[in-house]
């Protein structure tokens, strides 16, 4: 997968923000690549780029129109599938995150071959992964695991890896959901591989390297979530991770989606985290934690932060607030 | 899946007894269900059941062609299909744990639907799957884990569920391989569904239950494998076990195919399985140990056991040797 930018962000007749979260997070971390906006009547997401149609986007150089946006009762409709034929037809490239595949439509995957353009579903893995090996592979590696889902793993990964190239270390980002592929340019859904190959996928997907070049892989779930441990550790043996930094979300009142299960504990977080990576990497160590605090009252998000590091004794931050200078002078 | 019984056993042209292991497998825990094998010529394995025809399998009652053998290259060969296609149109169903679907070759799936039969490819589940809740169900249920693949989890299940059968403990046998689908008669390949989906179609294998029902799950892999673990560790949290059985081989020097690999302590392995159990289930706890001891010279083969038991103050057993008994007595 190797998505070709810039982009054109395509946000079809999404009804709010909310369901554009996909496209937002990838203008964000690539406003260089994301060229404009293609919103269709009745759309009420705006990302805040240029509106743009499909020949204005040609015009502003862009390769790929990006489908960062959900579709209602998992139907692609009828007018947002004039604008992808259309697009196929003029040069573009598709990427789309939707959970119906692009490659499904009989129409979308003529006209792709007509005009030998791609269509890049990126939530389904096409390649065909090994089962994974376990052997050492030159190279560091840095994961981020976390106390639940959707607590920042992304965003954490993206700002370890900015602070990285800002300070000349050779280093990637490994995408493992679809906002990073997007991101990225590239990656494995891998909570979409099959299960014996999670471990396999993410050996593909952060292979052997030079000796001082890190890979930042985006980490998925959590080790403690009775829904996605499966896929948590999956890659946390796949990565062969030197560094983890646990990410945490201070409000949750119990795991997403789970009412049952409370948070974890972030000292026997980092415990069974640590625990479990040195099966695969004796020197696998937790090396700080990044916490989301922006539903924390203002006045209280300092003190969260020194509670955990007082605690942890490891350096602790909000990545978004702060930036993740500390994360990456612990290496 | 409900694949009907009698089996006629298809062992096609396999080239020794260990191409045709999955039927053996079949052979020895359904006697009663396996009819008959049918041998192509060059066939060079042997269940020791009666050699029958197609025909002939039909007149003993046999309702599926089961192909529980290995073929060369993941091709299937015109002289297996033949008899496949003729199958069909007899009225057999036909069940595979061939890598390759037998629903993908177009004039099986054609004969299939002409004449009303079912072709099941027990490797790859067919059905969608939610994701897994994790919440309380009744009933109680028992996993079998492992310090390594292939270390007897089936078999001992197996012997667990025929003991609480002979016992008059309500329970059954819950499938997670082709060997165990076709010996329930039904189940689901766990290493095959999308790694989203493991624990939750684990849930759905072994769900809410009698309260003295025990589901006896045969589990994969071992948290300790680095290839295999997500799988692992996603049975072990859909499976919610109240009880697990640790299986060991002890003659390996390494883990499966993972060299630089050892296996795991067996008291330390006990302790990550009932750690990571007790997320979902705050009351499992290993309560026996399966050791195959069938590589272990004769002589040695009752102090490796005591050895074990004296170690980890569990009951020890070899299940092939002597039973489940002592296992189920634990419980």
């Amino acid at each position: 997968m190797d998505i070709r930018n810039p982009y054109l962000m395509f946000l079809g007749d999404a009804p709010d923000d909310l369901a554009a979260k996909v496209a937002d997070g990838v203008s964000k971390w690539r406003p260089d690549w994301c060229k404009g906006q293609l919103r269709l009547d009745g759309c009420k997401a705006d990302l805040g780029l240029p509106d743009m149609d499909l020949e204005q986007g040609r015009e502003a150089g862009c390769q790929t129109l990006v489908v960062g946006v959900a579709n209602r009762g998992g139907k692609i409709p009828p007018n947002w599938r004039e604008t992808l034929e259309k697009a196929l037809a003029m040069g573009y490239d598709i990427a789309s995150g939707l959970h119906n595949k692009l490659a499904d439509i009989d129409s979308l995957a003529a006209l792709a071959k007509e005009h030998g353009r791609q269509l890049f579903d990126v939530r389904h893995p096409t390649q065909d992964f090994d089962v994974a090996k376990g052997s050492k592979r030159r190279g560091k590696r840095l994961l981020t695991v976390g106390t639940d889902c959707s607590v920042g793993k992304m965003f954490t990964s993206l700002a370890i890896h900015k602070t990285m190239q800002e300070r000349g270390v050779k280093s990637s980002f490994r995408a493992t959901g679809q906002t990073g592929i997007f991101i990225a340019g590239g990656g494995v859904s891998v909570d979409a591989v099959i299960a014996d190959f999670i471990s396999g996928a993410t050996e593909w997907l952060c292979p052997e390297n030079d000796a001082d070049h890190w890979d930042v892989v985006e980490g998925q779930g959590s080790l403690f979530h009775a829904s996605f441990a499966g896929v948590s550790l999956g890659l946390l043996h796949g990565s062969q991770p030197d560094a983890l930094v646990l990410c945490h979300e201070p409000t949750r009142s119990h795991l997403r989606g789970l009412p049952d299960f409370p948070v974890p504990d972030i000292k026997e977080c980092i415990r069974v985290n640590e625990m479990m990576a040195r099966m695969v990497n004796p020197d696998a160590r937790v090396i700080g934690v990044s916490v989301n605090t922006s539903k924390v009252e203002k006045a209280k998000q300092d003190s969260v932060l020194e509670e955990i590091e007082r605690e942890t004794g490891l350096p602790t931050v909000d990545a978004f607030r702060q930036g993740a200078g500390r994360l990456v002078d612990a290496l």
